[in-house]
């Protein structure tokens, strides 16, 4: 349970690592080898212990919360209210996907019988579970420094599936990182998790470098369309390829079939908030042509200056900004700010441009690519009918779509072509209200056709916990040397799915 | 619901394609468009009514089987009790998915209740379920013309599953593919199942070119590591990546704590069965340095003389075995014969080696890759304690790995770190008997860590579908807008997991 620090850290040295707890450098195969020790160790924990270790990661998260926001504030210019319902969120996770796996369903456990007479043959006593699959690398995110970052989703579902997991920190809060990385070192090392659990590494080569090493056996990543596929042709062209679970790109697309000034002040808090640095900030609104806009002025200049996360996510948004508003048949709605102060830090307001749907489809280049900042594009649309085939064209991949429209239209079945359409395209479709500010339950769906995931698992929510579990048979096999989910005196008491002989043909019970 | 003929094909021309059915010549993108099409209505099919329509199918393959098989055994070689036995396998594992999905537990539907008391904020109303994911390219093996071809297992999970499915069919058995096509398709549409559902293709080039068709979604194989690999990575450099699941290559190692002549018979038959032509097949036996491996010959003397399936899997296996034969540090047990007929077509009795531990790391270039056919190396080890190591050093992925150690030893928990060893390394672990003859069953896990197949699902038994299924959410729909399994009178009478509001806090829960 170690930190690797970059180059770039105060405290390193050269290519060498640094451990939080002990200082000691190392290098970065070490962190590989301690991660691949502590994987048979971590995956016996039964799922009570690993549970009762993530809940004391989620008190020591909260018990810090006030040292760790400060530090946060500095480093990402982000508000202490959201960061203060962040850190709130992720030690939240941290509980639910305890709460996930205690009961063992997660195993899914199926014992079939030995069965003489099975139709097909003689079967032998097969047992199958899901088990961890190894040493998760984990990238980081900018834009949400505790609930995507060294305690966030990816990190509380790779350890709730019993992986050991290395986190490569951003750059972004790199402090923060390390101080998070100690509490919760410190509160898995008091649960009596393994060593090598949960380690920290600090810059990109590094991520790289360790995305390569053969003991890793799976990767997540939460950042940009570019950076994410690039390392998702990496982890894919390995010799021993591995599974990359990247949240790359999303313009989160609303269709409304009426505009007014509630909608449009909604609209505008959702492409605000936390200055439109989020995964599922609305790229995109559709409203019927001749709908009254003036609103969004209004509700825009209500909204206060916000600082970029960095400086490089500053200038990416202020050349994003520059193509929208440079693009041909753009009409500004709120031009808003950027301003770039000495440090080098970006502070910006909304800004709001307005499009045709011709014009849009004449300028997809400039227009279509996801802006990671507060702007948006209101799209004016003559024909409601054509909306499932515009949307088919132009956004094949995205975490959620969304729906605003009056009772009687949500009712009469006339929306049922658009939903179909963004059920396709989307992990999650929204009616009413607005896709930011994702909430972590078991039905959450945050992942969708690429770009939006490289894969369609979720990040977000209990079921992110597949991603990092594989099945495995034992046929055969004596009580003494299977897992304890799939003995017969069951002393974890997980569910098991029987098939028992003779009767289990399945073929007769659905012919019934 | 159609065939697409190769280039070699019998009634093609050029690289256009043919209907099956009606005989029209169509180019390869209509029948991307043709899945395409049928996606929506397909995954709109009940579970009861898909599960039907499979039904339909196996009782359609048992029908034709005397003509079927007479075809299969004309092309492939193989014998009419082994061609028996496979078609009912394929019937019987169509029907298990027609079960598998009937209750529509697979659908993984979880429902959260809207709760303004969300600890983490108001939440609202949540509903997920698994969605098929569009059209999916299965390509056909050649050693299995049933069960892993054009109504095989990976055809049936992704029937199951709602997707639209175009199988590739091998050049080994175009005749078989076409008849059974015709069987499958006929079925189909008496079950009213959309046209399009269901289509085979011909040709490499055309399996390459459909696999980079962005209406393809999802790719599935069962072939050489050789071959799948160049395919894993035709999927993964798409502008959108698909998932690619490959089974490649295993050598199947069996770890014996002793040897007598039941042991060494069983091992025999398992390395003969089919002409070793199964990815099951033991590669490598370990047995304990000095035992009596005496009855190998004998055992081997009695298997017939057996055709391998086509002319150049017979100059494959032919190379393979000069090459360990000629390797440093093997001894022959049986040597065994391979001879090729007037037609081109080669003919084998059994290969049996041994070597010594030491031989066997000396000669890992020769000696490691798998054999396809009947050949298989003893390997007799002086220590083994020393197992567990030597296998993870030389056996990283595998579909199984076995066991075969006397009752004692199976108590005593010796064997715990060999087990280990294996499950980290393996998707089955057999106690006792042998690989081949893979039971198609609830637990079955045919997949392992990578190159047995490229991701660790499986393609055998039905949590094969899981393979074929995209999680989507749906936020605050109105239930007139719902998929029918996440609709509040659920009208499909699935199972839904509700989380409640207030009490479903997990945390609580967990700390009780």
């Amino acid at each position: 349970m170690r930190a690797i620090r970059s180059p770039r850290g105060s405290s390193s040295n050269g290519g060498n690592v640094t451990n939080t707890t002990v200082n000691a450098t190392r290098p970065l195969t070490d962190v590989a080898e301690a991660a691949a020790g502590a994987a048979r160790a971590f995956a016996r924990t039964s799922p009570r212990e690993r549970g009762a270790a993530l809940v004391a990661v989620a008190d020591a998260l909260d018990a810090a919360a006030g040292e760790l926001i400060a530090i946060a504030m500095r480093e990402t210019g982000l508000s202490a209210a959201r960061l203060t319902g962040e850190v709130r969120r992720t030690s939240w996770q941290l509980r639910l996907f305890a709460d996930e796996i205690v009961d063992g369903a997660y195993l899914d456990v199926r014992i079939d019988a030995a069965d003489p007479e099975y139709v097909i043959g003689p079967r032998p006593d097969i047992r199958r579970m899901l088990e961890p699959v190894g040493p998760v690398l984990n990238f980081a995110a900018s834009n949400f420094p505790f609930a995507f970052s060294v305690a966030g989703g990816d990190s509380a579902a790779a350890l709730a599936a019993g992986c050991p997991l290395v986190v490569k920190a951003h750059s972004g809060h790199l402090e923060l990182s390390r101080r998070t990385a100690e509490v919760v070192v410190e509160a898995l090392r008091a649960a009596g998790m393994p060593d090598g659990v949960f380690q920290v590494i600090e810059g990109q080569e590094n991520g790289v470098e360790l995305l390569k090493d053969e003991r890793i056996r799976a990767a997540s990543f939460t950042g940009s369309t570019h950076v994410g596929r690039l390392l998702a042709d990496i982890a894919a062209s390995r010799a021993v390829p591995i599974p990359f679970y990247g949240e790359l790109g999303s313009v989160n697309p609303v269709y409304a079939t009426y505009a007014d000034d509630a909608l449009l002040d909604g609209f505008v808090a959702s492409v605000a908030g936390s200055a439109g640095q989020l995964c599922t900030k609305p790229g995109f609104l559709f409203v019927p042509e001749g709908a009254e806009l003036g609103s969004v002025e209004r509700a825009a200049a209500g909204v206060a200056e916000h600082r970029l996360l960095n400086p490089g996510i500053g200038r990416a948004f202020a050349q994003r900004r520059a193509d929208v508003l440079g693009a041909e048949g753009v009409t500004v709605l709120n031009e808003g700010e950027v301003r770039t102060d000495e440090g080098g830090q970006t502070f910006a307001t909304p800004t709001v441009v307005t499009v045709d749907v011709d014009a849009l489809l004449a300028n997809r280049e400039a227009l279509l690519e996801e802006s990671f900042g507060p702007l948006s594009v209101i799209v004016r649309y003559p024909d409601q009918a054509a909306l499932p085939a515009l949307h088919e064209q132009l956004f094949p991949g995205n975490l959620t779509s969304t729906v605003h429209a009056r009772p009687e239209e949500l009712a009469d079945g006339s929306l049922q072509v658009l939903v179909d359409a963004l059920a396709d395209t989307s992990g999650r479709v929204l009616f009413g209200g607005w896709p930011t500010g994702v909430s972590v339950t078991p039905a959450m769906q945050h992942g969708g056709p690429y770009p939006a995931t490289t894969t369609d698992d979720t990040s977000v929510g209990t079921a992110a916990i597949t991603r990092f579990l594989r099945g495995v048979s034992y046929q055969g096999a004596p009580q003494e040397l299977l897992p304890a989910p799939l003995r017969d005196d069951n002393p974890w008491n997980v569910p098991q799915r029987r098939s028992a002989a003779g009767g289990s043909t399945g073929w007769g019970s659905f012919a019934g």
